[in-house]
């Protein structure tokens, strides 16, 4: 991030009244559980999911290239609540009148520049944090083929968006997140870790 | 969960003020970006972190036996948030004492009653969900080695906890997943989903 003028800084933490919040919220959940005991529950919720039902899309992806190895391009942003710059495949919340394979395109578009994705799998949707919020999200994995004298393409983000993009050989991805890690106020999304380790402990294992 | 007298029912959801909130909360973050300018972002956080910094600990499991294909043990709940039963792998909150490490083999014998596990590796801590929350986790991998003639171990749940575990072969984790999310009222937590995914992909895939 070394071309960014000013190094991202937080000025004030304060408690948000549920009835100011915009984007996300505050409930509690009463409730009665199998044995017929009423509990209740504190749940945080976001207040954007539209008629899908599903909050977000992550864009799984791989980047073939006719002389470069499989890669898979991945973003770097600051992130006020971790007062960090994240490391995570693109990603964002589904608009109200898209299917999550049109979220997943939009948002590579917006985040990287690839225009022609190939929609290879979209998963079912999974809860991103199940204990504390309703969030969910499905993972929209998908291919970009690129030719040989292909030029890098260029992001169209949105006003205030400062996004990195980062082009990683699939097979070093593992190491290269932690790598990534060692940076101070550096952090991956947790998403993320878990498939590169999915993927790195099925090609060192020896169980299977 | 056949065997539950009772199906969990939410009776009420309402707005929970920041002030009557014990474990979760809402906070305001104003702060200054790359350019300069002064922007703020909408956060949910949990109120129980501890000295370490980290709030949570999941539990990525091998079940080694002499005569069953390596398995890993999952955990199946009801999740208020999701109002569903929730397949993830055994996890909890760190204690304000515990290194991970002694939260992953406390969480892993509570949940599943497996008692003497070996830690392979404890995962840089890494972001729940950036966009929304600063929670974060670290994901600690553990063997578990079983003789011929071990009886299924006992769990030693807290009160009120209600915890089925399911003992998956590794090589059907993937399918098995996909199966639970056909069921009603079953959701998969993106964690487990994108590490048995990762799996899945590097055991399929042509890339690399």
């Amino acid at each position: 991030m070394t071309s960014q003028p000013h190094s991202p800084q937080i000025t004030a933490i304060t408690d948000l009244p549920v009835s100011q919040a915009k984007w996300a919220t505050l409930k509690k959940i009463d409730y009665v559980d199998q044995s017929g005991t009423s509990r209740s529950w504190e749940m945080a919720a976001r207040k954007t999911r539209g008629k899908a039902g599903v909050d977000a899309v992550a864009i799984g992806n791989i980047i073939l290239h006719p002389s470069r190895p499989p890669c898979t391009v991945l973003v770097i942003q600051y992130r006020p609540p971790l007062d960090a710059y994240t490391v995570e495949w693109p990603a964002g919340l589904i608009d109200a009148d898209e299917t999550p394979d049109q979220a997943a395109i939009r948002e590579l578009k917006e985040e990287t520049g690839y225009e022609t994705a190939k929609v290879l799998d979209v998963s079912p949707t999974v809860a991103a944090d199940p204990g504390l919020t309703n969030a969910n999200m499905q993972l929209v994995m998908v291919e970009v083929h690129l030719k040989e004298g292909d030029a890098p393409p260029e992001q169209r983000l949105d006003d205030g968006e400062n996004i990195e993009r980062v082009v990683v050989p699939l097979a070093d991805m593992y190491a290269k997140l932690i790598e990534y890690l060692k940076k101070e106020r550096y952090v991956v999304a947790a998403k993320l870790w878990h498939w590169a380790a999915g993927l790195e402990f099925a090609r060192t294992q020896k169980y299977i």
